[in-house]
């Protein structure tokens, strides 16, 4: 019997397809074939490709659009989103318009075209999330941005353009329609039960084990419950923690762990799989709030959404979560041994 | 400068990106090879390789499960949900779950492998469009079930399994947050205008006619002023009509002729094009009313979803959509010249 889930943070139903059910080895993806970095402009050398960088980590004595960098951050060079301008908010009949202001910014992983944040030393992967806070807390200051999402593509399937490893961030002057359902969703429960329902999402994660993928000092991976897709992850902070751009250093240390080892166990239960993650967190005209709890979604993209999906919302996963966390765990098992 | 565009039907924002406008002759698709009609169920004289059908249109003395049919239902033989059993919602902690059930139909637009919707006769599109009718009549006496979304995937990249052209139909038993979405806001708007968007939207794209790209007695067809992605189509009855079950003989007619024409316009446009289309119609519990008007959403699937998109819910279109209808009635004119 096919089971129908909700997930308690978006109200959605998602039906897990028993009847078309696939096993965790029914997934294949194909190995790209990578360009190499001869015309990349993202490695190290090739800095005066891209527009003038917006910062870096960079050794000391190292110039801007030089070498010598560990993390950099340019503009987007086909931006989604423009910095320039007014919003000029406006009707047209029964229409609405305003002009695409924002910030669409490229974080470029490392220097290396082949590494990525599942490969990376993990002290590479600190600092980009580093620089994730960084941009936020910079790109705030901008009173007429709402909300920044931080996001990475990987593969063609995953909407990846350029092949080497790098996130991207866009800021935009209304709130997200994803993120408002989140926090819609969020404040109703607290209202009701005066408890963060994230927080409420760890403890019964952590009693319950089934979907649980990783966990350290500071932070859980998990398989949704309502994943909407196969291998779907999440990764929450165990303490309550709206605003992202308020992470500490030891939180850091252990967020670019479990990031990573949830990243390296899907790389190892289907190799070559694409995927996007992005972070979720509190908007930017209520950071501090004891009703959101920011978290990040990792998607891996196995399945094709058809009519069905796009007509009604509903997502059809022909994996059973706790089927898809137990071979995420065997993954990582595998790779300890 | 970027624009960013605000659907008034579900309140959704696009990005219209001016920076990385595609032309629309840019977007190619690439013909599938097809396996062709040998171990096809959907081919007449294959009738024994489906479920036992549901019903057909049929020519008289021919019999059920053998040929002699112009459009044939059969129950999905991999069911998303199914219609044995009781809905059994109950919680698991924070979480909630219900018994997948349902109905999951295969409506076969013909017993001609090779064609579709934009190439079959038009009094055969007539008897599909029928069957949808008479397959939402059918099940809406089903009291277990909220809503009936008919549909069709084409192409593998819109999620197409099976080549035989053929229409899905998913009966839920919740209403899809897709559909409520479209609700809530229509009637909202409605408390404030005491008028139906969807005449509205008629009304404005018959005045403007910019993005109008076909148009009969009963019908219109555009390209949607906010539309999500290239090329997307969207059909509306000119009169007020909530209930896509209540559509009448006159009536079908003209919507197998604004479909086809749409349809073919697309193919014309982007040859082998892989899309959706869904059909949106007032829930099982409140057939009638007049905030709410039924329409068709074709949805070409050209562009990949990536991490901004799943993260935001912001769509990024890359071309405008006043360029996608002059390019679409170009295409319709080459066609009859």
């Amino acid at each position: 019997m096919p089971e129908l889930r909700r997930d308690p943070t978006t109200g959605k139903w998602v039906i897990i397809a028993t009847e078309r059910a696939l096993r965790p080895t029914d997934f294949k993806s194909e190995e790209e074939v990578l360009k190499g970095p001869e015309n990349c402009p993202f490695c190290v050398g090739h800095e005066s490709m891209t527009p003038p960088e917006i910062t870096a980590i960079r050794e000391d004595g190292s110039f801007p659009n030089g070498p010598g960098w560990d993390v950099r951050v340019v503009p987007n060079k086909f931006p989604a989103l423009k910095v320039e301008g007014e919003l000029n908010r406006h009707g047209k009949g029964i229409y609405d318009v305003m002009n695409g202001i924002g910030a669409h910014e490229v974080i470029i992983e490392s220097g290396d075209h082949y590494k990525s944040l599942e490969s990376l030393p993990l002290d590479q992967v600190e600092k980009v999330i580093w620089m994730f806070r960084e941009r936020m807390l910079d790109l705030r200051k901008d009173v007429r941005l709402k909300y920044i999402l931080v996001f990475k593509n990987k593969g063609r399937r995953a909407g990846a353009s350029l092949e080497h490893p790098h996130c991207q961030l866009i800021a935009t002057p209304v709130l997200p329609d994803v993120v408002k359902l989140e926090l819609d969703m969020a404040l109703r429960y607290y209202q009701y039960k005066e408890r963060c329902i994230y927080c409420d999402i760890v403890q019964q994660e952590l009693e319950e084990k089934e979907r649980l993928i990783d966990e350290n000092e500071k932070f859980i991976s998990i398989v949704p419950f309502a994943a909407a897709v196969p291998f779907e992850i999440m990764i929450l902070p165990k303490e309550h923690i709206s605003d992202f751009g308020q992470i500490k250093a030891n939180e850091i240390i252990k967020l670019a762990e479990i990031l990573q080892n949830s990243l390296k166990m899907l790389e190892k239960a289907v190799p070559n799989v694409p995927y996007n993650f992005y972070i979720h967190t509190s908007p930017l005209d209520n950071l501090n709030i004891s009703y959101y709890h920011f978290h990040i979604h990792i998607v891996p993209r196995l399945t094709q959404l058809a009519g069905f999906e796009w007509g009604s919302g509903f997502y059809i996963n022909p994996m059973i979560p706790e089927q898809a966390a137990q071979f995420l765990r065997n993954a990582k098992e595998e790779k300890q041994a």
